[in-house]
């Protein structure tokens, strides 16, 4: 194998993510000097970093390289999109063992400036370095959408305002329980997922493939299938809801984005505040993924509520607001109370929801 | 050895990191939201990424973990110095191995709150995450010191003007060879250098024995000695030259910190202009470290020139300007010409200087 020292890394990133069309919106200056320079509006900027670790977030035999460095940046712009905010300039520093060939970094560099082309969000700067794991830290910047600069926070709950979820939770988790399953024959862990399909495919296939699954004469086995498929893509590629984000501006009170599992960051929206989180178990399990996700647990032996309850990585957005405001998207899966905490209501009985859900599958 | 997780590490972060006397300029919200919220004064804002990587910028027994976060912080804030910038905030991606005990995180987390004070630049975000090595990756925010917005590029070189020196170059690398010497016989890699010192006790300890080392009357042994505890310290504890690049605002019209090898970095600097950068040997050997420097270079049987031409984590700065607007502490080191590439003239001998330097050690 051949494999790509770090000045030819930087000469691909470089051809991948310089500006085609003229400059870009807020960047003055991106790749190249010791740093890059901002224009900035003159009102607030948001600023958030995340990372994507070999064998922590990922093994490579799960993932495309293009498919690594797309979820890497929509890991990073969901905590924007949960601020309301719009993504404007990305950095990223990457750390690339020598058994990365050039061809697979080229695959890497082309899923950046994919992603960064399809959130609006360019590279602006970023760093290479040796290192044992091919791991990926992206910083990314944003402002509000409108120049009141108004922005979402977490804290801000009210009581009997509505609790909002955006998007599903729980079909990444079942991907990531496929593919653990998968690798326990798995031999080459050093080796990437190899496809064919062009980059940025997913998005196409996923909504191909819920299409599919909103047919009712679909065969149990066809059902699965689609859904097997619609989990592996959630993981693989998600999407950050920056769109929702937006749409919840001047809505929400309150939002924050699902990335450490639903439990916990139910408990997190509600932290600092007295108020007490209230959700309706019913309007959750009906809200967080299709109809037929169920049936996919029961053939694969997962808890329905643990897969939902421990979801994390589809990176939906949790919010509040009064009923009156509810953005379209956003569906009711409980309100918020005086009090403390997060409470779990299942018909009619309610009882205090423990930090990890009520199970915890250890992986 | 008990660990940290990442709730706890996140707890010792707050507890650290939180200002404690009123709100930060230029920062809305920190730590505890999904972003932070940065306030931007109308003008550029800029930004870079680095990262301290472990195995491959230091190893566990070189340094302490306050070290490695100071260290961490100031190559990161090195880049915005040279820029001309002010630091106004930081983010912090840490990947954390099961191995690091509470009190090693303590202890880092005290490096990083000591390193935001000292650069007056708070760590406003972060991440934690698990992982196989202890990598810090950070990133920084800074504005321009005036309201005219003015910065340093790297590439505004004019023929005519002087090359200038600010700071030392080479005693890092001797530090870091000095280490690797040590740790040639060094058994437990995962185990970090214990001191007792104060956390951020360097400065003055750099300060001392560099006016040790100016007294005519010491030793030879004592003058090597303090050297290389100068080299150690140089390596363990750089400092971002963060008001020498201010006061190269206005004055320099081009600037960049040498972090990959002065040879690399003198060559970076005449990148795509035309420009050719004439490098004065005599005067950069004056200009690169202590007198003393040559004698421990013998001692140790280093090449002189190669230490400083391959020297780069001392985070010095190159910059070039007009001799009437050269600022004090700025040491002439050659000129700029019209043409291409890097020239080193050396008693009256020119020749190329190649990227590398004229011997490249590997290690």
């Amino acid at each position: 194998m051949i494999g790509v020292n770090e000045e030819q890394a930087i000469a691909i990133l470089t051809a991948y993510l310089s500006p085609k069309k003229g400059r870009q919106v807020g960047v003055e200056l991106g790749i190249g000097d010791d740093a890059a320079i901002l224009k900035t509006p003159g009102i607030s900027q948001v600023i958030s970093v995340d990372a994507a670790i070999e064998g922590v977030h990922y093994r490579r035999p799960w993932l495309s390289p293009d498919e690594l460095a797309g979820r890497a940046f929509h890991a990073a712009a969901s905590d924007l999109a949960a601020m309301g905010a719009r993504p404007t300039a990305a950095l990223t520093q990457i750390t690339l063992p020598r058994d990365i060939s050039r061809s697979q970094f080229q695959r890497l560099a082309q899923g950046q400036a994919f992603a960064a082309a399809e959130l609006a969000c360019p590279i602006v700067g970023g760093n290479i370095t040796g290192g044992r794991s091919l791991d990926i830290v992206t910083t990314v910047v944003g402002q509000p959408w409108t120049k009141q600069g108004a922005l979402l926070r977490r804290t801000s709950l009210r009581a009997g305002d509505e609790l909002w979820l955006i998007g599903c939770v729980g079909l990444a988790r079942a991907g990531l329980f496929l593919l653990q399953k998968d690798s326990l024959v798995d031999e080459r862990p050093q080796t990437f997922r190899r496809i064919n399909s062009k980059v940025g495919a997913a998005s196409e296939k996923k909504a191909a493939l819920e299409k599919l699954l909103r047919e009712s004469r679909l065969s149990k086995k066809r059902r699965l299938s689609a859904l097997r498929q619609l989990a592996l893509l959630s993981f693989r590629c998600p999407q950050a809801l920056v769109r929702s984000g937006r749409s919840l501006v001047g809505r929400a009170r309150a939002a924050m984005d699902v990335s450490d599992g639903l439990a916990k960051d139910l408990h997190h929206l509600g932290r600092g505040s007295d108020c007490c989180v209230v959700v309706d178990a019913t309007s959750l399990r009906r809200a967080a993924a299709p109809s037929a996700f169920a049936d996919l647990c029961e053939a694969e032996g997962w808890e329905f509520d643990d897969m939902i309850l421990q979801g994390g990585e589809d990176f939906c957005l949790l919010a509040s607001g009064p009923r009156s405001r509810r953005p379209r998207g956003a569906q009711v899966i409980g309100h918020i109370e005086k009090g403390r905490g997060v409470q779990w209501n299942d018909a009619g009985q309610a009882s205090a929801l423990p930090l990890g859900g009520f199970h915890h599958v250890s992986f």
